[in-house]
């Protein structure tokens, strides 16, 4: 017989967490979630999901980096675990699926197996990694990316948010400086497979009608730090002539990016200034100082390295038009990186069997599978989203069904791997 | 024999209030200065200036919108009174010569006379004005424009900061909510005139040679606040095709502006976007909400419409493109105001007299002259700066003798008025 998750109770779980970090959008009267890493809510979330870990009589340990595991031991001990993770951190503007769907799937997968008794011969270990999205210490995946051995743990407590407050002493000030090593499994193991269900945050599967998204990869992520040197000058009597304006430079590069795009020379290329901080930020004074991020999103290497080379030209452009200095700072970079083709073809075996459509899809946005890929055989399943599928805002919605059925193929591809022996 | 003023015991007093609210620019390693209208900082330099009118014997009062006015009596007091005015706050990014030349100017002037034992006929009143600046309650000329009738004393207590800090409290706090009725002399009387010497914050008597400046009126000024909505969404999965990117939208309208005055089709405008904040400001988020200010400055009232009528057209064009909500608020607008022509003339003609050269100029910036123009006889003697006239920062410097010369033609302008007869 087929096991099925049930989908009412993972709904309801989804909809339960969101209610921690819950506002309402000033603008559109929406509910979100800001549940930003290691702030109270992030807390507040995290003990409610280890409730739930402990309710469904998972093993609980918590990592030096506050990466969080709730293990179903299999019968075999000895073998590596399946992992099934995501993370449960949020942007301050979210919905309730994002991330949360891959944890809260995993527990309702434990939960079908516990009342089925339906025991497996590897563990299930649900993990959920810290900071998965980097809004506030400026480095994402960063749970992940100290559990698999990219971050080193020293450089990741250290990392400041904008109030100068570090990692480390968050961690510990939210009660989630575990004892244990940095593990992509929460034991010495390395996991048998890591397996992440998430929504696709794009508008691609909801369009196409399809229902399963068997994720190829994450295309590759660049984040720049941006600070534009000018000169502070009043705004009623400084000649336009004589003016260094860093604000004018920095819209001159954001609407630059879009050029570029527009020119179709950088293959897929994706491009956002999503800060922007004039200083002094007066009305009445000429910007001496600004802050400007730059996040390039590209699935091909090569069109990635061609963009940041032409941007990093464009800026000495600038420098000279606008008689400014910018320096910039790489504050994020990861190649584009393919996922197991082992897991892609069970995906979409199960999702078939299932009677999904299913399709094959490139992640544009980074997750923590492609942590885990560098250490164990890892994939994701994509779930479409209403709405164009925007996410990273309140109107994010994928649909009971449309959560429910990733999750089915997540159950069924973690049993493929659980239930298998072969070496540890 | 003509008196004149003490340029040393000038720049000397310039320097002691300059030290109230110091800081160290990061960048440059200047000290700037830092006395944000109602702040801690503002209320040290107001007791400071307070504790001098009283040491020079002036009779000091305090409006209910913290105007602060020393008064040396004339011989005869039923007449009108001669005021010497400006103002002590500043922007966050100040040099310390801007409005305090003017304060400290007249202080000169009564410590001269006193030393000489001159009296005048009329009353002399030194005066300084309440948040001249408007960086904190976006309402520049606050404390002249309500004693002068301009704006309504309750208008003005309920103006908030970005904290949401209203005036009245703030000038209650650090102890300047006055008793007297708000008034452009400190009583019931109009000034019989209203002189001010003020750095010129540019650079044209500096580049023509020039000593002394001959302000014919200030320019017409110009501010907007606009809020773009656009659609918050993910960076990394939304395509480039579905954004609204406030951020974009906000970028554009800046370069616009310059692409308006490289037009000449606007006279002398000058343009400058000072304030672009990006909501949520995180890197990985299509920021969907932008503040944006727009300060116009134009010598033309006709000029000045053309270009807001067409900036407004333009903002429809943007809405359109980028798919975002515009929404525009004044939130400061006067008109050309031209100064007096007997002013003028005796200021050229005192100049000269003193072998200084002298050329008539129009002011970039906004300044108490253009409130009291309303209500009195005023003028604005302007005294040149290094660096091209830099000014609302650091570097902003006039000279010793730059500063002398100015508050000597103050001196001999304010001694033609207080010695003369006439009506009150």
């Amino acid at each position: 017989m087929t096991l099925s998750i049930d989908g009412e109770r993972l709904y309801a779980a989804l909809a339960s967490l969101g209610q921690i970090g819950a506002y309402v959008d000033e603008t559109t009267g929406l509910r979100g979630v800001d549940r930003l890493a290691l702030t109270d809510a992030d807390g507040e979330g995290r003990r409610h999901v280890v409730a739930r870990m402990k309710a469904l009589g998972l093993d609980v340990s918590v990592d030096r980096i506050g990466n969080v595991f709730g293990r179903r031991a299999g019968t075999d001990e000895r073998l590596a675990p399946v992992v099934l993770g995501s993370h449960i951190d949020s942007v301050p503007t979210a919905g309730v699926f994002d991330g949360c769907l891959g944890v809260l799937g995993g527990l309702e997968i434990v939960e079908t197996l516990n009342q089925a008794r339906r025991a497996t011969r590897r563990p299930i270990v649900v993990a959920f990694f810290t900071d998965e999205e980097g809004c506030r210490f400026g480095t994402d995946m960063l749970g992940s990316a100290v559990a698999t051995g990219r971050i080193a743990l020293e450089d990741a407590y250290r990392l400041r948010d904008a109030d100068g407050l570090v990692v480390r002493d968050e961690l510990a000030r939210i009660g989630f400086l575990g004892d244990i090593p940095p593990s992509p499994a929460g034991c010495r193991d390395r996991p048998h497979v890591y397996l992440e269900c998430h929504i696709e945050q794009g508008p691609i599967l909801r369009a196409a009608g399809d229902d399963i998204g068997v994720v190829t990869g994450v295309q590759s992520i660049s984040w720049q730090e941006l600070t534009i040197a000018g000169t502070y000058a009043h705004a009623g009597t400084t000649p336009m002539s004589l003016r260094a304006d860093a604000g004018v430079a920095a819209s001159r590069i954001n609407l630059h990016l879009r050029d570029m795009i527009a020119s179709d020379r950088y293959g897929a290329l994706r491009a956002t200034v999503g800060v922007m901080t004039l200083h002094p930020g007066l009305v009445n004074i000429v910007p001496g100082r600004v802050r400007l991020t730059v996040d390039l999103r590209n699935p091909d290497d090569a069109s990635m390295h061609r963009a940041e080379d032409d941007l990093a030209a464009f800026l000495r452009v600038v420098e000279r038009d606008e008689r400014v200095t910018i320096t910039a700072r790489q504050t994020a970079r990861t190649p584009h990186v393919p996922f197991d083709r082992e897991v892609q073809a069970r995906i979409a075996a199960r999702a078939a069997a299932r009677g999904l459509r299913h399709a094959a899809i490139m992640s544009g946005a980074g997750h923590d599978a492609q942590e885990l890929a560098r250490v164990a055989r890892a994939g994701m399943i994509f779930v479409p989203g209403e709405h164009d599928g925007i996410s990273h805002n309140p109107r994010e919605l994928s649909t009971r069904d449309q959560c429910a059925r990733g999750v089915d193929v997540l159950l069924d591809v973690a049993l493929s791997f659980a239930d298998e022996g072969g070496t540890p």
